[in-house]
């Protein structure tokens, strides 16, 4: 535990000096124990398991591309992030873990307690245990505050779910190196640093549950109902046809220099990088991962409504290429600007750009998924409206306070990684509202 | 309007005759319009459009039969299923249809306000327009009560969803021939009556919103958590693996004498039928079908807390072969147990079946869908047992109150069709609790 601030800062500079590691991009034709399908071209591993890269064939009735074909991860199983909740003198601390991902830009970073693919904890790699998984397997002895599986970034996974769950136990849980419990405060304090709570630790705390709000709970069960219905109208009226094709089948996209890319050099590439590492299950080993070609934006506008304590979020029903079932909540805008034609600008981006200092309630980049992805980072944005702002703003977007759009997430398949990160910071920083049982 | 329920007998009886209708057996092969593939054996349509019975392949960890093949009802599109609902007199009416469809029993019955596929609704058959629509499609004058996609049966449909919408409204609106208005107590009386309120209106019904419960937000948020991380544990832990066939490649099934059936004689046949019919959008049609061998048992065990107003269920996590999603909420039993050896009889058949009388809240038969299934029903239970029936009765099973089954009812994928038949029993039925918006 940190008494201040400054402590926590020490201590991960330790962790990050006694890790010592290497990544280096390497063409995917060198990478150990991972090969092209002689006729498909699909990246898979020689023991077939942990991922593959795939072609995936897209045709949908939304956006201004409605028909493309992509490289796709596919990764059918599902991973557990799971965080250990303890209290200390009646306030919740949560256990986090530094850890290297070989695709970090900062390479240490906050992770769940647990961050396990299915293949990590039945150690098809024959790899360590992993510790603490035994908080988050039946029959275990803490107490759920939330469970849910949730997918993972639409545009680069196909599928790919993780079950994110929050424990909460009494009972004394020892400290293993590199682990360390931090109070829902001190994590509203790191979140606001770029690069420094890992994608998976942002998910997973999204979850955690706020105190209910003042709605009556009549009102507040007919608002749900009117929000759902807006939801399935979107998932209802959409087409999203997708269907897996060979890797070298994928239109528009070249292998050269060992890796895949667009042809107008937009989107991501799949590349290979060889990992040495020290404080992993295993210390050696080389994989693909997907580069993404520039930073991009997500970002919520929002308004405060006279009558009411929470933050209105404009949320978006979203379609992209690996959403498992037609649609789910978005952020507003959510999207890398340079993959857009100048002409086809999505919705509210220069809004989001141009936005005033003093507009701006929360700026901050995070990485994403540091195992799979290479160099993954977005901007998070939260921009203030006036609370005048027009309630249509088109069938696709609705305005939803962030207390129900956090309600929606305990259910799996309503909203996206992307909006959980932005509700992560949400639940965490001050000055938001932040009432509830970790107080 | 009926003052008395009689006078709805009265009027459905004139509806009854008024119907000439003559529905009968053909073999599949002389069924107009539809063939079987030359290659797979699978029947289509010439337009392309309607539906296909194809093959498919399950493959699952659960359940004492792990991998089969059988013929399954493809039809991946979504259909509406409306209610449309009116205070008179401050008391809430709900508009109902009585429609012959080719399957029922009981040729006519109780449906929703608009019961349309894809293909109704877009006259792909060159029908007459579908009455009522307007109501349930954007832009819409009433107010939403409840509106979500819920998949059909999983033993017989694949991904068969519809969306599931009750509006009200405040506005005249003509009463066409067929139809009327039922209040909420007249649908409790009728919903005991054998064959009577068809499917999609019980389907529709289960949504209907109950007033809140009693309990505090915070607790009810807590019990709704550890509730879905049961959910989630089922999805997560289980395997599901489908792939579509073709027809003629189903193990065990024959084509013979006009129909595809089981060799065993168990589970359902695949039949064709001709119809004619005075009141529908078509006339004359002929369609294969799907026809169940035996009348199922579905039914929920039920307790009686101390504390509560409200009845909990013991609810099943319950895998079918065209579950979207690996797992959904189901009644405590839901089989045909003929299809059953008697080493392998589902948990709490037994005790369902031998119930003394006054242990029996609700024992009703039902029809299924009647526009692709024939002459498909089931005995619908509800069976009392003790308050201290024992909380743990494994990990497929869990107790909930039927207010929060209800409530993730709202959520696509969380509860089946057959649970919320149940539901639909239990929102409108007394003696059970009966609070809310249309008392």
């Amino acid at each position: 535990m940190f008494s201040q601030i400054e402590d926590f800062h020490d201590w991960l500079a330790d962790e990050e000096r006694s890790h010592a590691f290497d990544v280096r991009p390497v063409p995917l034709e060198d990478l150990t124990g991972w090969s092209f399908h002689p006729d498909t071209g699909v990246i898979g591993h020689h023991t077939g398991r942990f991922f593959t890269i795939s072609g995936l064939l897209v045709d949908t009735d939304q956006g201004p591309v409605r028909s493309w074909s992509q490289p796709i991860i596919v990764q059918p199983e599902t991973g557990i992030l799971g965080i250990l909740v303890k209290r200390f003198g009646g306030v919740p601390h949560f256990l986090l873990q530094a850890k290297m991902e070989p695709g970090n830009i900062r390479p240490v970073q906050l992770s769940p307690t647990v961050q396990a693919t299915r293949s990590n904890y039945t150690r098809v790699h024959g790899g360590r245990p992993v510790p603490y998984l035994e908080y988050f397997q039946t029959p275990r002895r803490g107490r759920v505050v939330a469970d849910v599986l949730q997918q993972e970034q639409g545009s680069w996974f196909l599928h790919k779910r993780n079950r994110n769950i929050i424990v909460e136990v009494d009972e004394e849980v020892p400290v293993l190196p590199g682990f360390c419990w931090l109070t829902g405060e001190q994590i509203g304090e790191l979140i606001l640093i770029d690069n420094l709570v890992n994608m998976d630790t942002r998910t997973v705390l999204a979850g955690y549950p706020p105190a209910p709000g003042p709605e009556d709970p009549e009102v507040r069960d007919a608002s749900d109902v009117a929000a759902l219905s807006w939801f399935t109208e979107a998932r209802a009226g959409r087409r999203l046809d997708r269907g897996l094709i060979p890797l070298n089948e994928v239109k528009d996209w070249v292998r050269a220099d060992g890796r895949i890319s667009h042809r107008l050099d937009r989107y991501f590439s799949v590349m290979g990088v060889s990992v040495e590492i020290d404080n992993r299950e295993v210390s050696r080993w080389s994989q693909p991962m997907v580069a993404p070609r520039e930073r991009g934006v997500i970002a919520f506008l929002a308004r405060r409504p006279p009558a009411s304590d929470d933050l209105e979020l404009l949320v978006r029903a979203h379609t992209q290429a690996g959403t498992f079932d037609v649609v789910e909540m978005a952020p507003t805008v959510q999207c890398a600007p340079g993959n857009h034609d100048p002409d086809r600008r999505p919705p509210f981006l220069d809004h989001v750009l141009s936005a005033p200092p003093e507009r701006i309630l929360l700026d901050v980049v995070h990485s994403e998924e540091g195992g799979r992805l290479y160099h993954a980072e977005n901007r998070y944005l939260i921009v203030e409206v006036d609370a005048d702002f027009p309630d249509d703003v088109g069938e696709d977007f609705r305005w939803m306070d962030a207390r129900r759009l956090a309600r929606f997430g305990r259910h799996c398949d309503h909203v996206e990684l992307e909006a959980r990160s932005l509700l992560a910071c949400l639940r965490f920083l001050d000055p938001f509202p932040r009432q509830g049982a970790h107080r």
